[in-house]
């Protein structure tokens, strides 16, 4: 049973939240980043408890958890590595100029305001509570108000306590950091409708992102929501690389979109193909193979039933032919991998088709000429990742087709599969409407920290009174934009 | 007359950015950087003519507009420079770690598509047609269509026929650049709904742009409006400052509000003091000198009407006293300078008077205490700037009153006026809801580039086919950053 926090105690901790703002725009980035691993530490301590306790409320292995524990606190590690360095804030100083009458000018970012963290069901560390959204506002410099979510509330609740614990070790204000449980929509909703609310973050479906978006642009105030909300993955598979390697590819394929029962955001829910001896081979190879899928228990009732709502739904629509289902025997939750197929003239047609089914279902789509797979790329809405199963050979004669799919997506691959997502700079998680409700950012990554800022200039300021990373003598020894040029070290100005 | 260009020519030239979308995503930051510099050259080359237009078309005398041009051929080249170093493609490279079965990732940012700019009536060159937004735009890599502001329909059309020359000169597709006219709200409407659009950028009034924003984001898929909507500007007149230079400050004051027939975004509309012998003192010296103000014609009747309509509004409300109103004769659209006054309490409670009057009418807030100050700075809505006029002994007594200003301003000044707003890199033109739709972004400056980019990553991409600004050569020499480290050289790998 899962208390609902009371819409007193939300008000009070949005207060105290405002309030901790005034002080956490303050600190600098090297008192954050050191809160960030001090945040990291606390999690390492929760040690073997925080595993068991995911486990049994996730149905997640042991393994997966131990690897996404690492990843978690590694998320805390290197976006406060990043923010140190003062990348983030971005200080741009334009020196006075006084024989052109321009005055001083020095800008930087500071945290946006109190953010909203929705925590995600399918990755109870690195997308929730103690996830990379938190960690990216905390480092933004914005307090955080955490929704938990209900289907591991216990290990929420034992990463809120890390956080809590390291900001009791900080001395910090308490409402830099707040844990909400509840399972009523309308939590959801009185937080992003708070005025004193400056910022959403969200990962789960189309449909609750969306509902968050259009609630925080029709405030008084409007607020931005970034919700990732789900993606097809569609996997391009190039004739070339298809007569060379349909067997093997068809494994691979296979592989990544049963990977952790298919519940990855990155899933590669649709193959694209020419018709063709070697799309055939791919076919009867994935037949077989998926007979072999060991079954999983999915992570919660509502997924699983999701699941078999939405792939039966597909399957049953017209002109659809099931290739392969599998027809073990099942326990509670543990969802049946189903692969189908469809023509490209019906995949374009039909809606339902292009939809997420979250969970280790895929779409194999026949396409008869080139022409219709280019005609695919260019009405595909928004993804996440866009692969592209090809030879060297096959990107030299696809050009048009790899130039619209840029378009289309956050990442596109050259082979290898779209699940797993790396901890790095380079890594855009997010893509065009809809797979998420902002394309200009990403929710994995030090990157990450751009969506909770603001910049601020100030105009002829005494260097007493501006912040650390803008006064002349660069105390904090940051890379700096000075007079266009990058500069990391401190200005000499002559005293006037 | 205006001609209204047709909805038929809309959708063909909508379709033909669309289509040089394709080609100038391609480019790269240098390419797009001298096809800007052309752009300046082609202006430059419009001579006097330019000059002697735009002034019988918006009343502006020739020294303004001169100087005008200038800071608008300025922004060409200095967004030019900024984007040739690489700066906004922001290229981040993770190179493979095969032991830990880690891909290769690059990062980059494109332009996000097609956008939709609209001309506003008080720069004609600098904020309209050819202005800001259109060069920040296309060096993101986006093509541009241009909704031209109709009170200077034949000035927008030489720069329309400026930048269209460039695009022939350069043999890029003639889509990059549109020039779209008319009167009719509907225009807009149509360009911000049309789902080949990606961003919108306009500057004008509250009303307009919060249309444009609800209508983008009602769309199937939304998309960002960059709106920038006007401001009051508070000053904050502290007490030691007062003390010492009540004359000279009200002089320094009068002169901002009345410059350019206080026809500017960031014209000081509200002056907030401690009730005192010194504030009657700068009254005293604000009455006697509006009589000095030399009259002057607003841009256009429509502009010239509303000030008449909303500066009698305010100074009608409740609790309000005309400090002084210039009674000069006035011709055709001259506008009237007025000051008025009326208490802290009263200033907080009428939504009228926090409300922009567009031309030279200011209101003196008299506060009883300092804490009256401190809450007047908790209420204001989000500022462009927010001037302090204040000594460093100022600063020291009113830390908490400084902490809640950075909130709600973009700009923050220590004494000046915050008229004239600088072309540099720290530049902060946008502040919080509703100065603009998204205080996260510039509208002035270099930075201005990144309201129109998106990041995408490339996942295990061979060289060849990666674009210029990723590939291992580095044949553009920018700054990248690789596995976490700024590098500006190639990138020596080993053939795998």
């Amino acid at each position: 049973m899962i208390e609902e926090t009371s819409k007193e105690n939300i008000d009070r901790r949005i207060q105290m939240a405002a309030e901790a703002y005034q002080f956490l725009k303050n600190t600098t980035v090297k008192e954050r980043a050191a809160f960030m691993n001090a945040v990291a530490d606390k999690i390492e301590a929760l040690g073997e408890k925080l595993l068991t306790t995911a486990n049994a409320e996730t149905s997640l292995p042991l393994a997966r958890l131990t690897g996404e524990k690492t990843r978690t606190t590694g998320q805390w590690r290197s976006y406060a590595k990043a923010i140190a360095t003062g990348t983030y804030t971005e200080p741009r100083i334009d020196l006075a100029q006084p024989d052109k009458q321009k005055g001083d000018i020095r800008k930087y970012n500071v945290g946006i305001g109190p953010v909203v963290v929705f925590g995600a069901s399918n990755f109870p560390f690195a997308f929730s509570t103690a996830g990379g959204d938190t960690a990216s506002a905390i480092g933004a410099g914005c307090p955080v108000i955490v929704k938990a979510h209900p289907a591991h509330s216990e290990t929420s609740q034992m990463m809120a306590d890390a956080i809590t614990d390291a900001v009791t070790a900080f001395g910090w204000p308490e409402g830099i950091f707040s844990h909400i449980t509840g399972t009523s929509y309308e939590i959801g909703t009185y937080l992003t409708q708070h005025p004193d609310i400056r910022a959403v973050a969200f990962t789960g479906s189309f449909n609750g992102g969306k509902a968050l978006f259009d609630i925080a642009n029709r405030r008084e105030n409007p607020i931005p929501v970034f919700a990732e909300m789900g993606s097809i993955n569609p996997v391009f598979a190039l004739p070339d690389l298809l007569e060379n390697k349909a067997e093997a590819f068809a494994k691979e394929y296979l592989s990544s979109l049963t990977l952790g029962v298919g519940q990855f955001c990155t899933n590669p829910g649709v193959c694209i193909a020419l018709k063709g001896e070697s799309l055939d081979r791919f076919i009867i190879t994935l037949k077989k193979e998926i007979q072999e899928v060991v079954p999983a228990k999915m992570l919660h009732k509502g997924i699983y039933e999701n699941f078999e709502k939405h792939k039966t739904r597909a399957a049953e629509q017209p002109e659809v032919h099931i290739i392969a289902a599998a027809d073990t025997e099942i326990n509670e939750w543990q969802a049946r991998t189903m692969v189908i197929k469809t023509s490209a003239r019906n995949f374009i047609k039909n809606p339902v088709l292009n939809e997420e089914v979250f969970g280790p279902f895929g779409i194999i789509v026949i396409c008869e000429t080139r022409d219709e797979m280019v005609e695919i790329a260019q009405q595909l809405k928004g993804q996440l990742t866009i692969t592209v199963a090809a030879t060297d050979e096959d990107i030299r004669k696809h050009f048009m087709l790899i130039n619209f799919l840029k378009d289309k997506c956050g990442r596109l691959l050259f082979n290898g599969m779209p699940t797993g997502v790396e901890v790095v700079y380079a890594m855009q998680h997010g893509g065009p409407f809809p797979s998420t409700t902002d394309s200009r950012f990403t929710s994995v990554g030090p990157d990450a920290v751009k969506r909770f800022i603001r910049p601020i200039s100030f105009q002829n300021w005494p260097d007493e009174f501006l912040p650390e990373e803008l006064k002349n003598e660069n105390p904090l020894q940051i890379s700096r934009i000075v007079d266009g040029k990058v500069n990391s070290g401190s200005l000499k100005l002559q005293t006037t």
